[in-house]
């Protein structure tokens, strides 16, 4: 798709320029990586184009890799992603299955990770989000379908993640319900709107859509986020509003949606009449006022 | 199931005996990680059984991690394994994917593998085998039955892992198809019949399946394991033979099927006049003469 609009300048790939393909690796919030850490792959259209821009990101990257073709690259870029998505999958079915085998799914995984080798943690919650693993992996089940295949797992992981926030939402029903309450009418507070924890990105949050089934299905719901101030609903927009004793106590269920490390899990569990925790933050705390995913 | 039976011999549990689970997790021919350095989970069906028994394990294995109940400690064992069929089935899903696109799946997971975070590799091949992975999944796949749960990826990864050595015959009869041969009556050198590199087991081997299925479908199959000096056939057995520049030339095609360290990847790749590898042993390597599993 590139090459044709560069050529239209009358610029010549080979002589005036040099194209090559070189996917993002970032993990946002990861103290440990960053770009200069992170090897980079890239891929051009010929050797030599490969070559250029490898000496173009050797500026500022520890370690490029050069690969075959932007093919190879994008391919790698994408299969990185249907890893997460597949593995994320895979554990939110676990979850839903330790639920009803009555088992807690966060000390199950807890013990798994101790394993030192050919296992690698990931973690349940109420759905994906971001830039990249909700919408990535279709692109390649879609290129996939040109050549007559069926990416299964792509849409095993997709209509397993996809649903979790359904799921959730279920949970927090059946969790009120246990309590004599219906959440038509019921007060909620949802803590954690960001995708993931302690960012303030809120692209494709399940959070979002998690606050939005909840919404309608009548609960009056109301939310914290220490980095999202302000999120819109099909049916207006919510300011966020603070986590004390009085806005805990007066919920009739606190959701843990996203659990960023600024929450004060204790202070939460303590005020909350029935806290429904979707990322085992509460995990080791003991109280008939807490209800967890995947148990 | 046990602790009737304990029962019935008049010894008293918590008095006489303490019972408790620990599952095995070792790893065939992993030189890092042993019984010693392995932690091991344990749990028992009172706090007083798992205590005596992490205290047991403690005299030889370095870290024991304690859990709540057998169940758990059961079910961290059948996720481990269940982890990798998922993980591993998801790349031979990918190797039939990349043969299509005409990318190189070998090429790819080599780079997605510089990803220091948040990957972790696995590899295609001609199928699962082994005592844990291709069985544990399933007992989860029946327990959840009895709650009314499908274990969707269970049944995926079993799907597609099974499928691979009837994929990879036929992807054989086609690269012998391409040469103007058909694989009825074609001679086959098979290398490898253990179930991975470098060990003497066959359970449940791949290449068991796949040296029946090109047996069944005519072909005149040898195979060299230089651990297995001998398997058997519905047809009756075979013995190994050599590796070597006549054995190798002699053949129609030689597959290689495990990657063990001791073949000499290049004399396989200079003799042979057709080389199907299904393990990528040969990447790297150029020739007319090789056709890979995944490209």
């Amino acid at each position: 798709m590139v090459l044709p609009i560069l050529e239209s300048s009358k610029l010549r790939s080979g002589v005036d320029f040099y194209l090559a393909y070189s996917p993002e690796r970032v993990d946002p919030a990861n103290k440990k990586y960053n770009i200069r850490n992170t090897p980079k792959i890239v891929g051009g259209i010929t050797p030599e184009s490969t070559e250029m821009v490898e000496v173009l990101y050797s500026q500022i990257v520890d370690t490029v890799v050069p690969v075959s073709c932007p093919e190879v690259a994008e391919m790698t870029k994408v299969f990185e992603n249907v890893f997460r998505s597949v593995n994320i999958a895979l554990v939110n079915e676990l979850a839903q299955l330790c639920e009803k085998l009555g088992v807690s799914v966060w000390e199950v995984l807890d013990a798994t990770s101790t394993k030192p080798f050919g296992y690698m943690p990931f973690h349940p919650g109420p759905g994906i989000g971001g830039h990249c693993i909700p919408s990535d992996p279709y692109y390649l089940a879609n290129k996939a379908k040109e050549v007559d295949f069926h990416t299964r797992f792509i849409e095993l992981a997709a209509e397993i993640n996809e649903n979790m926030p359904y799921y959730v939402s279920f949970r927090i029903m059946e969790t009120l319900n246990a309590t004599g309450k219906s959440l038509n009418g019921a007060m909620l507070l949802i803590l954690g709107i960001a995708y993931k924890k302690d960012i303030e990105d809120i692209r494709d949050s399940p959070s979002l859509k998690l606050v939005q089934l909840l919404s309608d299905k009548g609960a009056k719901v109301a939310y914290n986020d220490p980095y999202i101030p302000k999120i819109k609903l099909s049916q207006g927009s919510l300011a966020s509003v603070e986590v004390n004793k009085e806005n805990l106590s007066s919920a009739d269920c606190v959701v843990i949606a996203t659990d960023h490390s600024c929450y004060d899990i204790n202070e939460v569990a303590t005020y909350s009449k029935l806290l429904f925790d979707t990322r085992g933050a509460t995990r080791g705390l003991k109280g008939d006022n807490i209800a967890r995913l995947g148990e």
